[in-house]
């Protein structure tokens, strides 16, 4: 694969992180940036963001051998049907969605015979959002997973997976439905807890919340992210969703018992075996 | 309120920094250090943490204005009966459990007629434990919450305040029961919240944790604290966890039914309202 151009769709926090990456990375390829709102584009304009910026999103596809929805999920499937008629038949599309099961079937449908789509999701971001939180390192050593269909080429698979590896990602391969069960569990569910913590403490005893040590903030960190995106991705992901706060509950529910049975070593086990598994994960993300 | 001689009982994270404190910030205090262990004891020698060190607590007890109680809440009541013949009549006695409605009633009976005790929690602490990661300014900012009962003397409230502000914490009054029900919220649950979602991926979708961001890492990060002494404070602080433990199961399947219901509007103000109390207390936090 090789391609001297890339549409970018969307100059938020990871289409302009995006947009930084290629410009180190890619030397040489031409960036093109799509924003929904006049004033975005001028922002990724003073930017010096793309060599060419617009409104207009059939203008920014055209020609690009790569375009990459970097919008919130609601927003992918129109902008899809306005570009549709005019990509390059072999040009590759994808998304950085944090919800992959609904985007690959929209997206998909809408490319069919007409490009190569194959789902993505880039597992960067930040309690920051935004082009003026973007950096060109965001992907640097953060996990994209490529989530192709049955019927997806190998080729496109490989083309994609290569992108991520050019901006800095390590590439896993895994269907939507897996992805969005794993990413329900390991980011969905921490975010709703983080707020869920924020919202019990308001709830329950409010004044509480002066006593808050370090430990409090950081394990509500992720519930500072963007409320609007992040209800649109655990309303995308409901199924996975509902599974996975039912085992958070089932486990808390099993804690409240053996506290009542005042069982020091149970609880002590259930602690440890967790600290036991983060500590793992833990040192994977250092080395 | 002033004394010479300060007694740190249980050469920890905590007792460490305490002595640490004290040597830079109250100069001319002799620092006298109990171990249980005499191991302990030759590491808080070798660290010159203390004046006076040793394993036998009457000995490092007798004739020290003020006595600290440093170790886990169950060892507490039987080095309070080794010292207790054997304290000055108008010492002070406090320790830094982090719950006190079970510590106060232990060692307020102890002490009754022979001592001034009043409980306290300086609420600092990292996912470290132990002397190796003990520092000076652990309590630097940190909110010290100390617990009078009805019948403590407003001079022993006072001059207990007094040497928390000293070793740079800020104080807070308040009875043992409400201490309890506010640490439950703000401190012991994130605690448990953060064991269970690790818990959770492991039995859910272990292999999705090769995929977790800096967003489930920092959401668990409070599950690497040491197991036995979290099980002790979860399991001591029962009866206000039980109804913490509630509120948060009630919120998760609250969220739940919306996301059912696929009500965006509703989610997003879940979490909008979670982001702005989030963001005030971080506020506080920073200035």
């Amino acid at each position: 694969m090789s391609f001297s151009s890339i549409a970018i769709l969307g100059p938020g926090l990871l289409g302009g992180s995006l947009a930084l990456a290629v410009r180190e990375r890619m030397r040489g390829v031409e960036i093109r940036v799509w924003a929904r709102r006049e004033e975005s584009a001028q922002r990724a304009r003073a930017m010096g963001l793309g060599d060419a910026v617009s409104t207009d999103a059939a203008e920014i596809a055209k020609g690009a051998g790569l375009i990459l929805f970097c919008m919130p999920i609601g927003g992918m499937p129109e902008v899809a049907e306005q570009i549709a008629g005019v990509v390059e038949r072999d040009a590759l599309v994808t998304d950085v969605g944090s919800v992959k099961q609904p985007v690959v079937e929209r997206l998909g449908r809408i490319f069919r015979g007409r490009a190569e789509f194959v789902g993505s999701h880039p597992m960067a971001g930040s309690d920051q959002s935004g082009l003026e939180a973007a950096r060109g390192d965001l992907f640097q050593g953060a996990v994209s997973i490529v989530t192709p269909e049955d019927g997806t080429k190998k080729e496109t698979i490989e083309a994609v997976a290569n992108f991520w590896e050019k901006v800095g990602c390590r590439v896993a391969i895994a269907t939507p439905r897996a992805h969005d069960e794993a990413v329900a569990v390991v980011s969905h569910l921490p975010h709703l807890a983080a707020a869920a913590l924020v919202q019990a403490a308001l709830r329950e005893n409010p004044a509480a919340l002066d006593w808050r040590g370090n430990g409090f903030l950081d394990t509500t960190r992720v519930a500072s992210g963007p409320p609007a995106m992040w209800a649109e991705i655990l309303i995308e992901n409901r199924v996975a969703m509902k599974k996975a706060i039912h085992a958070m509950i089932e486990n808390l529910a099993e804690v409240s018992k053996l506290l009542d049975a005042e069982d020091l070593g149970a609880v002590e086990l259930y602690l440890a075996e967790a600290r036991l598994a983060r500590d793992r994960i833990k040192k994977k993300a250092i080395s």
